[in-house]
């Protein structure tokens, strides 16, 4: 047992889909939460930048006491997360591994498109952990770059969303793909349209649930789970405050944020 | 007259549309170039933010012996200018001012519409500039935050880019206006998309051009030119490099950008 608070990272707000997850899943665990706005996205920058950020991120939670981390950004999961876990002793977690078991539960999952940013894509690193867990899979990536910004607009329904998700999605269809992976953590918002879009038998997975069920796992076997007891809660930093980013927060957490603090990274 | 470099930054490679105007306009004039490509976009982002990174980016620039600096940013030059003007001695220019006088330079200007990130029309610099120079304007700003992602992507002719434009279009054409600042460095490569979807009769004015013949007028008056007998070259300085900053650069600049170098900010 252990009372510290969970640290989680993403490049803004898209990684509190994660933590929505973790709440419902661990509502007693206290959540230290840093969006790196200031310098998002990272999705389409380079896997060294993204690295020194991601480091940067990862000593801010550690000072702040925390006793596990979550990189809920498959960007920063796939180019740092290595690199991470080889230089810091705390246990840090990401988000690509735990989205690929889900793929894989099903038995019939052969025909996969993973929509992602760019970075990730390039990294390979989805494709690389599908391959190496089951032979003979199909696996059709799919560069993504635009859905951020549109959904950090709210166009959820909007006809330019659905205009972009039709040049992403039908090679994918074309491909007939059985299963779809949601390979960002903003991307569950998209949810519903998606389902409208796509044929009935696709099968949607997504980071945040995956992700926090993992945790959950994983903070059982090392028994860093907090006392049941107490009811957990959020703090929120941010590297740029605004009220835009605000808003956002709000429609990620389907709640009110909270105060929300400035964090000051590489000091 | 002096040899030196002009120094000339941007969030990312969207100021590289002023570079080109500039070396058309003073093909004898060697241009250095940064593009803080690690922390971009700027436009979305606080302006205590904004006001650090173009800190840091005019640092730069004249730890590299410029002889005088062009922000070609309108969001910075929004956020920034007025305190860097203060901050230091070496001539300092923006876009704002000069795009403003070539809106007015028709004495029958009255109706102007202003497209721009959120960041430019949240600080009113271009509204109060506007109606400092001219009494009984109708302003009509308009934040377009998706536009700047759609040129990056080079979807320039996709549905989606006239989806956006006609969702932040109309409400302008529908007030009848009759000038349309691109209040972005990254709006001139829209201009044939806009020409399509405007009436006639409204007048385009960008950034770019304006800004670059506002820094002929200034290195004049300053005694600040090179001699015209040599042939200008670009040194491209970025924060974060990739394959899509090059090739975006070649976009913006209609030719080869030639060897980019990484810079090192805030060291």
């Amino acid at each position: 047992m252990n009372s510290a608070p969970l640290g989680i990272f993403d490049s803004g707000v898209g990684g509190l889909t994660v933590v929505r997850a973790v709440q419902e899943l661990l509502p007693s665990e206290d959540i230290l939460y840093l969006g790196d706005t200031a310098r998002l996205p990272y999705g389409s920058k380079s896997p060294e930048t993204i690295r020194h950020f991601a480091d940067e991120d990862v000593r801010f939670l550690i000072s702040k006491g925390v006793k596990a981390i979550v990189v809920a950004c498959n960007t920063a999961t796939a180019h740092a997360l290595p690199q991470l876990r080889e230089q810091y002793r705390i246990p840090i977690l990401g988000v690509i591994e735990a989205g690929v078991e889900a793929a894989l539960a099903d038995e019939r999952s052969e025909r996969i498109g993973i929509i992602a940013t760019r970075g990730t894509i390039r990294s390979h690193a989805y494709q690389h952990a599908l391959a190496l867990r089951r032979t003979g899979l199909m696996i059709h990536p799919q560069a993504a770059p635009l859905l951020v910004p549109l959904i950090e607009e709210n166009w959820i329904d909007h006809p330019a969303t659905r205009a972009v998700l039709k040049t992403y999605l039908d090679p994918l269809v074309e491909k007939g793909i059985d299963t779809l992976m949601l390979a960002c953590t903003h991307y569950p918002l998209l949810i519903p349209v998606l389902r409208e879009m796509l044929p009935d038998d696709v099968r949607l997975v997504d980071s945040a649930t995956t992700c926090a069920e993992h945790l959950k796992r994983e903070l059982t076997a090392l028994e860093l789970l907090k006392d049941a007891n107490f009811e957990g809660g959020l703090q929120l930093y941010l590297t740029d405050l605004s009220e835009e980013f605000e808003a956002l927060a709000r429609q990620f957490l389907k709640r009110s944020p909270g105060r929300i603090q400035r964090a000051i990274l590489g000091a």
